[in-house]
């Protein structure tokens, strides 16, 4: 029998490239699907895949137990804000939230965590697996940054670090020297096409991984879904931290800068 | 004859408490008015009101010299976005810009008060008159918080300053221990509607002058018009960091916030 493998799956493209990896690796992959969340198409790549609502936390571990998973990582988004509205905690959920102060994304993903690790299902990192998908550092494609680019890209990566140091987002858009936008509760698009609206055309994105940031969960993520939205937007650079934001389909993604004429970066 | 203050006038309420404030003082007021942010019944409680745009630095000087003014305050609001899209810059902008790292507010506000210096008009700050609109420490209107309302003023008090520190905004809405949104060039009205509409009611909103805010300019200022914002967005706690923080229409503020059961604290 081969070795098994969790995957408690989120939406986007991350638990696809995992399952692929995992699987090319001899690995049998086991999903536990977020509803509302994670691609039903997912199933086809896997070895087996259950549904459980967001905010199940005993729910999870049992539906890993079951498929004899005590590994497991965690990959994909969870729309942070269905899950403010729309979770239906249970008693695991619940103790896990009694011991929190804030539920800031990294320190509820930590206690997570912990919480299936005291249940016997330890949680490791997707990249342990997929690290081919992390950012490089250097320019990566498109057009050289302009020295103004060059410079709100270090705006952002400032203004990001002490955005992360307090655990709020990770995403910052500046132009021409002017912080536009900075992300909270409302994810990476929305940050993106406020900072459109507000500050017209010529946006950097910048993507920074918060300082204390836990890498088995919850990485900078971009890809060409990313690069779609600031076209709408009219931002024009995408800066992300090297090493650790993982690049959702990168050679699509570059090949896609370069057509549109977009500079992408790690830094 | 009287002693002869400017008032570099933007938008809201503030260019007109000042201007009570100072002629109750004695004061003679010479408003240069800010096109398309200052509120041309200004003119009814001045000495004098002079139009300029936006950007127009050298224009700014010569309409308070033309007044005898060689001391004068920023008071009132400049859209920020308009600022951007619309400044027709004149040499003297231009000069200033050119000294600049960054545009991020409180840097470029320096750069112009340190302009303005060189050519004969010292600033100095609108508090100096108006002491009495700024928040008092301890609870101002409205019910008593609750524990967690407590805990979420804590938790925006902290990522408000991590925001100051690297001058983007002063604006955070939190909610649950939840961090909703974070103000960058929106301001604040977009932040809170933004923070309703994401998170749902119940939201705190905090804002924190920045740490090493030049109090001269740009101080956070909150009133009735805050306050129907976050009826609208169903925010209903609001904090603001006593003796640093404007409140207009003080009382006006207050009677609302009772009638809307909204609480008002100063940290």
């Amino acid at each position: 029998m081969s070795e098994r493998i969790g995957l408690l799956a989120g939406n986007g493209r991350l638990p696809f490239l995992f399952s692929q990896a995992a699987k090319a690796q001899g690995l049998e992959v086991h999903v536990v699907a977020l509803d509302g969340e994670a691609d039903a198409s997912l199933l086809a790549h896997v070895a087996s895949m259950q549904w459980v609502k967001v905010g199940q936390a005993d729910g999870i571990v049992k539906a890993f137990k079951n498929k004899g998973v005590s590994k497991a990582v965690m990959a994909g988004g969870v729309g942070r804000i269905r899950s403010l509205t729309q979770a239906r905690p249970d008693v695991g959920m619940l103790k896990i939230a009694a011991g929190m102060r804030t539920f800031r994304d990294d320190e509820l993903l930590r206690g997570i965590a912990r919480y299936f690790e005291t249940k016997g299902v330890q949680i490791v990192a997707p990249t342990d697996y997929v690290k081919s998908v992390l950012a490089q550092k250097g320019h990566l494609a498109g057009p050289a940054l302009t020295g103004p680019q060059q410079r709100d890209v270090e705006i952002g990566r400032e203004v990001a670090a002490a955005l992360g140091a307090v655990d709020v987002g990770q995403t910052v858009v500046v132009k021409d020297g002017v912080v536009l936008a900075v992300e909270a509760i409302e994810g990476t698009d929305a940050c993106i096409r406020r900072a459109g609206q507000f500050g017209g055309p010529g946006g950097v994105v910048v993507k920074r991984c918060k300082p204390t940031q836990d890498v088995r969960f919850d990485l900078p993520a971009a890809g060409p879904v990313t690069l779609e939205v600031m076209r709408e937007a009219g931002a024009k650079v995408l800066a992300v931290e090297a090493g650790k934001t993982v690049l959702l389909d990168a050679e699509l993604l570059f090949s896609d800068a370069l057509k549109l004429g977009f500079s992408v970066v790690g830094y």
